[in-house]
């Protein structure tokens, strides 16, 4: 296989993000089939923050993974700034190649070379693959997530 | 009991704060005495993001409580924005009088005003009392929490 590749993704990314964020199970039903205006707002709030940011990994110019980086200051922890990852797909066909480790492995050295002491994530209690896949990354699964959505 | 308020932390009020993070039977083997170097770089970068902010429950002028609220756009969920809380700390002297409560409702409320859909958080598997607060607040315990920490 050809190496793979990393970059920060731009807004002309954004059909291949979505379809890529989409094409999960447990995601599918929460996101849209096409790029509409909340997708490109989204984008361009994220875009104009350098703290925030999509990875993109490439294998021969077609992307096939992203996962969102955020890096986030903070008191708490002798004052650690920590990063979090959010929405780590791998595209489908593509799964099994080691796509996904390339992308946390270039993620984690991203957040150590901007100062960060911690990367934290969490995963839906549905995917106990991907707790074995963090886990071998050297992960700890030391919390528990709560989340609450806001209507 | 009188009234509970809110506000923004300043750095002043720093050396409160840092004495509330240390003031936890889990947190304190991570946190200093004193407020170092490090914490106030941390809260300067912290209060220069719009984003990222400290926010004090006080009683009577005295700060009460304290947690930091992020709010992150992303492009997943539909480009959802979401609020992520950290480091929530009740004054010892203070538990059991809903300071809690009344500042994770602040903090849900500051979020739904700034457009958040989402709000995120995630507690160590340590404290099955905060398991339980949390979820009486609505939220849903629907994810395992992973960190993993950068030497």
């Amino acid at each position: 296989m050809s190496e793979i590749t990393f970059r920060d993704a731009t807004e002309a990314d954004l059909p291949t993000i979505v379809a890529m964020l989409a094409d999960d199970e447990i995601a599918e039903s929460r996101e849209g089939a096409s790029v509409s205006d909340e997708y490109t707002e989204a984008f361009a709030a994220m875009a104009k923050e350098v703290y925030n940011r999509m990875l993109l990994a490439e294998i021969d110019g077609k992307i096939v993974g992203s996962l969102q980086l955020v890096f986030i200051p903070g008191v708490s922890r002798n004052g650690s700034k920590r990063a979090l990852i959010e929405s780590v797909r791998v595209k489908s066909s593509m799964r099994g190649h080691n796509v996904g480790t390339a992308l946390m492995k270039e993620a984690i050295r991203v957040a150590r070379e901007n100062g960060c002491k911690l990367v934290q994530l969490d995963s839906d209690l549905r995917r106990p693959r991907a707790h074995l896949f963090y886990r071998r990354l050297g992960f700890v699964q030391s919390h528990a997530g709560f989340k609450k959505a806001l209507t």
